[in-house]
Formats: structure tokens, C-alpha cells, sequence
């Protein structure tokens, strides 16, 4: 049986876009992975009326679950917990023992903060923190926020509620304790097994994807028992397709479909994004990073990975001509007569890398991200690349990349890492003792 | 007269958390810098009838304006424009002219892919994308999808639609067009004048706030016709107000007794990002990164504005300590006496990079990020901070960061941005002579 949910983020700083929501897509993920069909998610402000129309919406498309994120702090604009009350009919009460526990965190913070006196305001903030319906369950804070499991409704037709806070790590920390919660573990244990699978490509059109998955639909039987999704980012086209286990001989019949046509570009089909790839392929290899246009972001994401200091050595952001110099012995002659954009330097950056921080591998980026910088021949979003390595000649490469700043350096980390990647990857194909050269 | 707003973001990939939507706060924004109020932003995936149920529920919320965003590609997930179309009981017309507009798109991308063939699949994907509802304006493609803006239907009781393309860039570009729609200029030009006011703070709890605002709640007249958001991340702490012009001297009380309470943790109120502070203060003087636990993050940071290449030189990733001696000169007795993570190497790795890359200003992070690497006097989270200066003494903290690696890291490259602003600061107070250390 299929299990619905719909997650309800509040908080008007996400719904005025002045911070990006975190929340819902990391709960409808664990959903997913859970077998819940997640079919809405929605963003409200803090306003009561917003938010108990959005509650009555996901009842009335007849979810089996709603997560609500946001609104439990201690100021006036946090109320969730008393909305989603009032909706329920239910009465709240102060949990004295929770109170005394969300009072003890608040001073332990606040002294770290130098703040003293215990103020009746601050007293009553806490006791607002510390509401919980009857009926419902209250889970332990991780931050100063408990969060709230409310059992279904069905003499009103209202499903379940578990009611978390708004600070993503709190919400993370709690989730463990939140699916054990009695209300939420019985609507869990309706769930049937949904099977998810990803391909994932990069350089690939959507154009050319869009057209296999029509001839596919027209020859496969049983197209219509797979739910495929596509997503374009950064240059990687994500195929996401969603079955239950009775059609996996289907999925294999339409994965080796796109296979054969799209093969060359296909990086993943076991769910590893290009991070985990090139740590893999790295297999005790070091690696070190020149940066130019990227400005550090792909020493930042290489580094992100938990473990990484086992083959990062570090890295090299030569904003500055002078640093190109000084710190990666990029003679300035070749400055002077090629530029800082150009093949020439960015493999004379990577051989730098390679050598001074004596690593097996070393990659770089110069280019014009804009918006000012640049000139006819070398236009806003020209990037060149190089990697350079202990045992084998220096790659070179330029592209040409669309967009404003953020995206042309963005695209220019993604195309770094998918470089390394295929040239880290064993099938490799070396062109013996040539600088390969490819203009996109 | 306040003009209301819904946002509806399509997408599958959007909804189940695996790729984080841009579009719904950005909508959302320019909606409400134009004076609009978004009442909500939902999110749904690829399938029509939970995008009509949103559509509804939009509808039903008697919003003036419904945004729409995705599901205008080739693919057969893609189905916005059809799905609109039904609900305003519309025929679907190919407007043949931009059916060869985006082909002549499509193939100049194709081109650079290598693509060859011009299948029919390929041709339908296109004639799916230039279909265009009856009554309905086309607003001219920036990708290969076309927007849609249709009227209100008072008769269906359902608002105006603009219904735009899902990648992030492609929808902005075409913004401009966007609200010029003959439908959208319509419902705009209905809207009155909202004022929305910004006050940052690092370092100040959401408790004490909650306090300030609940005593100016029972002291001031005026309180309710203020809408008050608070927002904390990454330890700075956002508040947000919006109020019409006739409220503007009660902001201005309110915003006085704020600066009373917390006026050590403000540093902004006029909108300012401690990004922007930065680049203000450095005024002329050139800075350099020497990163640890960071892996560049700061440089990134720093070099994501446009221009920064007027101050920033460049920066060292030195992850590995080979890195911090070669490259920045700390000896290896300091790093075995002291270990990497510590006060004196991280002042050592900010000096060096000071004197390495000859600046005026270096910053330096040097911590356990984790999951592994903590001991019990230096835990996962510990992190030291240091500035170096040509023309002062070095400065040096220590700070205790709650939370997984990607939270220590965001902290720590946070809380380095204000230690950096606070030095700049004009306003900033030197303690002659000494090395100032604090310990939170």
C-alpha cells in the first residue's frame, strides 16, 4: 500500500527567499528512502491563516502524513505547535519538566554569550516552547525546540502530524526519535517497497535524452509502470526513475535503452555523483588544486567529503597574477605572452601545483567570470583547465561557459571535477606523448 | 491595495530533495521588492493532478498572481503548459514560429554536443514546447523554453498564471519580459507600497531577542502594524520587518529600543551583508586566505563578488602540513609542539601568507571539522582562527562549532567573516601591544 506524505515548511525569512530552505527536501528524501510517496511540499510565512489552509490542503489530497518544519522558537512569529492545535481541537499544556530542560539549554547558551539577567520575557518564551497538545507526543529538543508527534484525526479527516523545528542541524539530530514516535511509526508501517534508481550523464541534451525516452516508450511494455524524472544541472543530466519491485525487469530493459544511445556519457548508474567517483578513483593517489576563476571551490567541495584529508594536499587560489608567480612558478613571460586565460598557463599552473606541493595529480582553472574582463577573442565565461600528473602528460582544455558569475564559475567547478574524474577513471585512453586539446 | 501572490515550483527532482529549487525564493523575492505579498509557495512533482490540486488551492486562496515554475521541457514529465491549459479549459495551439525558433536553438546546442541526427522524436519534443494555450502570450525563450503569461478567468474564479522554465537562468533572464506580460503588468499595476527593513546580528540568541521584542510589544503603540521575522543561521541572526509607509516612525521606535538592548551585536541595518562590509572596509587593502579546515571555502567566499579581484591576491589551502610549511612558511617544531590545530600555528599560517603573498591583511582557519580527527582537549569543532596585519598585531581566537562537518565548516567560514569585519571596522578598537585570545 502506498504510503502519502506532504511536508509544510514555515517560516516567512524562506518564504521571502531570503534563506533557502533546507528542510523540505531533506525530509521528503528520507521519506522516499523510507517508501513514502512525498506529494507536496509547501511554504508558508508565519501566519496562522497561511498555515491552517496548507494543513487543510495536504488533508483534503487525503495524505497520510504531514511533517511540519519551523515556527517552535521562542519569539511571537513562531506558532506552529499552536495552530496545528487549534486545527485539531486540542487544549495545550506546559510541560513543567520540558520547561525546566529548554531552560537549563537556554542558560547554557546565553552564558556563553555573556548574557545575565533571567528576564520574565525570557521566562516566558521558554514556557511558550514548552506547549505540547494533549494527545500528542512531544520529542525531546536537540537545540531549545521540542518537537511534537500528533496521532490522526479521523473524526475530522486529519492524518498525522509531527511537528519539527526550523534549525537544520536540530531537525536532523531529531529524526531518529521523530519516525519512532507512536503516531508517526503507525503510519510508517503501511508502507509498500518502492525501488529508486539514477543514471546520471554529463555533457548529454535533454533534447537527445527526451527523444530516446519517447522510441523507448513506443517499443517497452510496461513504460508506463516506471515514474522517470529528468533534471538538468551544471551540466549533468540526472535520470531518476521510480518503480515498485514487480517492474524491475522493465527498468533493466529501459536502462540498457539509454544505455545504447547515450553510453559515452553516462558517469553513474549506481547512484555515485562525480565526488565519490574521483575519491574512488584517487586510490591513495594525492591531489592538490590551482585556482583562478573558481577561487577555492573546488579545493572547498574536494575537501567536503569527510576522510578527504587522506589524498588532499592542498591547493593554490592565484587570484593574482603575482601568486601565479611566486607560489606556482609560472614564469611571467608566458603571463606576458599568453595570458592569464589561456592553455598555456593553467597547465604551467597545474605543473606547479604538482611540484611544489609534490602530489600525484594537480588541477586548474583560469577563466573570465565576469562580469567584467572580457575581450573579444577571450569573451565573459572562456575558462581553461589543466591537470597535470606525476606520470603522464598535462591535459589541457578551454571552454566556453553560459551564464552570469555564479554560473560560470559553478560550471567550471563541475566540468574540473568530471575532467579529473575521466582522467583518474582505469578505462582512460591516453593519447601517447600530445597535449589533447578540446574546444567546447 | 495589497495584490497576493502564490509560487508553484514543478519538478520531481525539486520535490523528492535532490536538487535544491532556487526558483521559489527568487520569485518570491522580486515579488515582494515589487510590492507584492506571496501568501505561499508549493512544490510538486511531474505528475497533473497534484500540480492542478496546488493550482486550486492557490485559487482558492483568492491569491491575484499564480508563478509557475518547470516542466517546460522536451521530456514527457514536462507538463505545466498542459496542465494549465486544461484547468482554464484552453485548446493547446504549435505556434509554428517559435516551434523554429527553438529548433534553430536546439540544434546550435546539439551542435557543440556532437549530436547529429534531426529524428522525429527529436522534431516532437520541440512541437511539445512551442505549444501555446488559446489566449494565452508567449514570452520569447532564453533556453529553449518558451514562458506563458495567461489572464485571469473570473468566470473559472481562477487568478492570472505566468508560467515560466525551470533552470534557474533561463527563468531569470526572462523575468523582465516576464512581468511586462500584458496579464502579469495587470495584476502589478494593482498593488500599493510596502517597505521592508533588515537588522543583522552575530552573536546575539534568539532568546534575548524574543525578550526585546515581547517588552517593546507591551510598551510601544503601534506594535501590531509591524510583520516581524526573526531568522538565525550560522550564528547571525536576521530581522526582518514589513510595514506600510504609514508605519515607518513606529519601525523607527522599534528599531531604536533593538539597538538599546543589542547594539554590541548589530552590524547591519541597512541591509548589508558582512560580505558587502568587508569589501567596504578593506578599501584599497589587499587579503589573502591560508585555509585549513575551511579547504577554501573563504576564498570562495571572498572571490564570489564581482570585482573582488580588486582586493583579494590570492589564498593557500594548506590541508596537509607539508603545505603549511612549504607554502607558509610555519615551522615544523611550532606544528609538533603546539599541533596543527592551535592559536600559535594558526598566526603562523596567517603571517606567512601575509609575508608569501605580500598583502595587507591575511585570515587563517586551522580546526577538526570532523567526523574524525577529535581528542578530548582539542573535540571535533574546535577551530582557530588568526588575522594577520602589515601594520598591527596578529589577532587570534578560538571557537567550540556545534554540529557535522559541513556545519563546522559553514561556522567557521562564517564566524572567520565577521572576525575580519570587526578588525576592518573603522570603529574597532586595537588592545595595544597584546594578542587578544577568547575563548567561546
Amino acid at each position: 500500500m502506498t504510503v502519502r506524505a506532504g511536508v509544510v515548511v514555515t517560516g516567512t525569512e524562506v518564504l521571502s527567499g531570503r534563506v533557502t530552505d533546507r528542510n523540505g527536501p531533506w525530509v521528503a528524501k528520507q521519506l522516499l528512502e523510507m517508501g513514502v510517496d512525498v506529494a507536496h511540499i509547501t511554504i508558508c510565512g508565519d501566519r496562522p491563516g497561511d498555515l491552517t489552509a496548507q494543513l487543510r490542503f495536504l488533508a483534503d489530497q487525503q495524505v497520510d502524513l504531514i511533517v511540519t518544519t519551523g515556527g517552535l522558537g521562542p519569539t511571537a512569529d513562531d506558532l506552529t505547535v499552536a495552530t496545528v492545535a487549534a486545527l485539531y481541537g486540542r487544549e495545550l499544556h506546559v510541560d513543567v519538566e520540558l520547561e525546566e530542560r529548554i531552560h537549563a539549554i537556554v542558560q547554557r547558551w546565553r552564558s556563553r554569550l555573556s548574557s545575565s539577567t533571567d528576564s520574565e520575557p525570557l521566562r516566558a518564551g521558554i514556557r511558550k516552547q514548552a506547549l505540547v497538545p494533549h494527545g500528542a507526543e512531544s520529542i525531546p529538543p536537540r537545540g531549545t525546540a521540542p518537537g511534537v508527534a500528533m496521532p490522526a484525526d479521523e473524526s475530522r479527516s486529519l492524518p498525522a502530524v509531527l511537528v519539527l523545528p526550523g534549525p537544520p542541524r536540530e531537525l536532523q539530530a531529531m529524526w531518529p526519535d521523530a519516525v519512532e514516535s507512536t503516531p508517526v511509526a503507525e503510519v510508517l508501517a503501511r508502507r509498500a517497497r518502492i525501488r529508486q534508481d539514477t543514471i546520471r550523464a554529463y555533457g548529454l541534451s535533454e533534447a537527445d535524452l527526451a527523444a530516446t525516452l519517447r522510441t523507448a516508450e513506443s517499443r517497452m511494455t510496461g513504460f508506463d509502470d516506471l515514474e522517470i524524472t529528468t533534471c538538468l544541472r551544471l551540466g549533468e543530466l540526472e535520470i531518476v526513475t521510480r518503480y515498485e519491485e514487480s517492474a524491475a525487469d522493465t527498468y533493466s530493459t529501459l536502462a540498457g535503452l539509454i544505455d545504447d544511445a547515450h553510453g559515452a556519457q553516462i558517469f553513474s548508474t549506481d547512484g555515485s555523483t562525480v565526488d565519490d567517483i574521483i575519491a574512488r578513483h584517487l586510490a591513495g593517489r594525492r591531489i592538490a588544486t590551482a585556482e583562478s576563476c573558481t577561487g577555492g571551490m573546488i579545493a572547498a567541495r574536494l575537501t567536503d567529503r569527510a576522510g578527504s584529508s587522506a589524498y588532499v594536499t592542498g591547493g593554490v587560489v592565484s587570484y593574482a597574477n603575482e601568486v601565479k608567480t611566486s607560489l606556482l612558478d609560472v614564469p611571467a613571460g608566458i603571463l606576458d605572452e599568453h595570458g592569464a586565460v589561456s592553455e598555456q598557463v593553467a597547465a604551467m599552473m597545474a605543473e606547479g601545483a604538482l611540484k611544489t606541493m609534490n602530489v600525484d595529480v594537480a588541477i586548474s582553472t583560469s577563466g573570465i567570470a565576469g562580469p567584467g574582463g572580457g575581450t573579444e577573442t577571450k569573451p565573459v565565461g572562456t575558462v581553461c583547465l589543466a591537470l597535470a600528473f606525476a606520470d603522464r602528460p598535462t591535459i589541457t582544455r578551454t571552454l566556453r561557459l553560459p551564464g552570469d558569475r555564479a554560473s560560470v564559475r559553478s560550471l567550471s567547478t563541475t566540468a574540473a571535477m568530471h575532467m579529473l574524474a575521466d582522467a583518474l577513471s582505469p578505462d582512460h585512453r591516453m593519447e601517447p606523448g600530445s597535449q589533447s586539446s578540446e574546444h567546447t
